[in-house]
């Protein structure tokens, strides 16, 4: 299929507090962003209704009309039917089989694709971040859980039903502590953020002198790993142990990650990738001595480029790559 | 490129002890096999000469000549530069950089290709064995270590230089033993042969009475996987904790990859797979429970069916899939 490379497409990464829509053009311009809070109290039609609102609003405000839009993309967190368009079911969203492609459809009469959000934010880092270029890559978001995006030879890995790429959910200690998937020792319930507020009030809880305790004024609920890590740069000690036990256990799941992918590099995002310096370093030293050797000596393990823009640009890259492959949306 | 599917290929599965060559047609029948020692004390010349040698004898045994031969396939253990043709590095051969396609080609003219003995496995089950039809498949091969060779959307997967799917090397327990690549905790530590017979030479060394210790003659040094099964079958309470403890790491393991590759099936060969009856059933019901919803619910775990000639009927599969792409050997 040909097309309109002067054109520009829209996409909008979608999430249980607050929504991003954006128009770029193929050479990876954002040509204009809207954020605004998802109504997710109002239901599922209020949601869609807004996210046609403010594609209307993006596309006005980059100086476009819909005669300028070659596809709309979303990134939505939960399990999705991408053939179908539906939104399977979302904790975050509180959805159950919700269409994501007809709203939008209707109005502008454009493709539409969707694509879980992690999955998409690894397209955007591929193509216009961190991971220009790469055919064999690995895109995780460390935040509240821990989820990836894998590329495997130039293409998005998704499994059999779209399960794949889980990698919270790898066990990597045996003896780790419980998982809100009902399992035992998962990635993130040894590296995710919580893991981390776990790990510094039961250090607080057992007496020890913190800074975290001090800068959350001494209410153990206001503890983030922000926090954490702000306590980590005075020098605390209870700090940097939470950041040591937290940089063993991501190191271990990045061995296994490089020694069962090989991929060309692991691009590290989300909230406490914002920590790198002292999270990072004694991880990739795990990586670099402990994967398997081959692998472990061509991986390169790097920050994220866009930022929070990530999903939202990987949106729009999802509706360039499938329109490049002449695949017609749902 | 049109192929003339009457005609025949030529697999070859070398191993560091015995090597196997087989013709086969494009229905999956095996015209003729032969089995014999490898040279390996003799030098990789020797070891190709022979090769050849019986890849000739074998078209003869199939009632053949060369004119009828439109590929060799060999499988190998070692890192492959399977482009070159090239065995980088084998230590159950002692090779470094033998090329093991100009002796073949040189004698036959056809085209030579060659990969990982385990990937290989994994085409052989895929087209003609429990895999067929399959698209997500992880082919495991449970022996001394433990290998894989992984389908994804109908490919096999290499990795970025050919690393991917080093399965037994991903961490499990990051308290477990230490692993034969330096690491500690890895699945091949915990759940392969070498595991099995640590636990009952342990249990023996502590004192306890157990079946596996007359079964091996009194000799410590002579327990193997198989002894313990067999025990284990006589009811010997030793034997059955044996396997309890190495179901539950081999589960573990399958859980992560269930996880992580969202497979339809996952088919497990090799010697300890022998034991399936004892082995499978607990660390199924592990993956079943513990692994991520969605992907627990859809994928199968079987035996393999084409036992010691998957790696030969595989060699076969390489050549007929690499000429039906039209893809040209190095």
């Amino acid at each position: 299929m040909n097309i309109d490379r002067t054109k520009k497409v829209v996409g909008v990464d979608l999430g249980g507090t607050t929504f991003t829509v954006g128009v770029m053009d193929f050479e990876g311009n954002v040509l204009s962003r809207l954020d605004t809070d998802t109504p997710v109290e109002d239901g599922p039609n209020a949601v869609m209704n807004k996210i046609v609102e403010y594609i209307d609003m993006a596309i006005v405000k980059a100086g476009l009309t819909g005669k300028d839009i070659l596809g709309v993309g979303l990134g939505a967190p939960g399990i999705l039917d991408v053939d179908k368009g539906i939104n399977i079911f979302s904790p975050n969203l509180k959805w159950h089989n919700v269409d994501m492609v007809s709203p939008i459809k209707n109005r502008f009469n454009v493709p539409v694709f969707i694509e879980n959000d992690v999955r998409v934010a690894a397209l955007g880092e591929r193509r216009f971040g961190a991971g220009k270029g790469k055919k064999y890559m690995i895109f995780i978001a460390l935040g509240t859980g821990i989820g990836s995006g894998i590329i495997i030879n130039g293409e998005l890995f998704r499994g059999s039903i779209g399960g794949g790429g889980e990698i919270g959910h790898m066990v990597i200690d045996s003896n780790g502590p419980k998982c809100n998937c009902g399992n035992y020792g998962c990635f993130e319930a040894l590296a995710a953020g919580p893991s981390m507020v776990a790990r510094a009030e039961k250090a607080i809880k057992s007496g020890l002198e913190t800074k975290i305790f001090e800068l959350a004024d001494r209410d153990i609920s206001k503890i983030t790993p922000a926090l954490i890590y702000k306590a980590a740069k005075m020098g605390d000690k209870v700090a940097l142990d939470v950041f040591r036990e937290t940089s063993y256990y991501l190191g271990l799941g990045l061995v296994t990650l490089t020694t069962v992918f090989n991929p060309e590099c692991i691009i590290v995002g989300g909230g406490i990738a914002k920590s790198w310096d002292i999270l990072m370093p004694p991880a990739i030293q795990m990586v670099k001595t402990r994967s398997f050797p081959g692998s472990r000596d061509v991986v390169e393990i790097i920050p994220a480029e866009l930022g929070d823009s990530a999903g939202m640009i990987g949106a729009c890259v999802l509706v360039m790559e499938k329109l490049e492959k002449g695949i017609s949306a749902s």
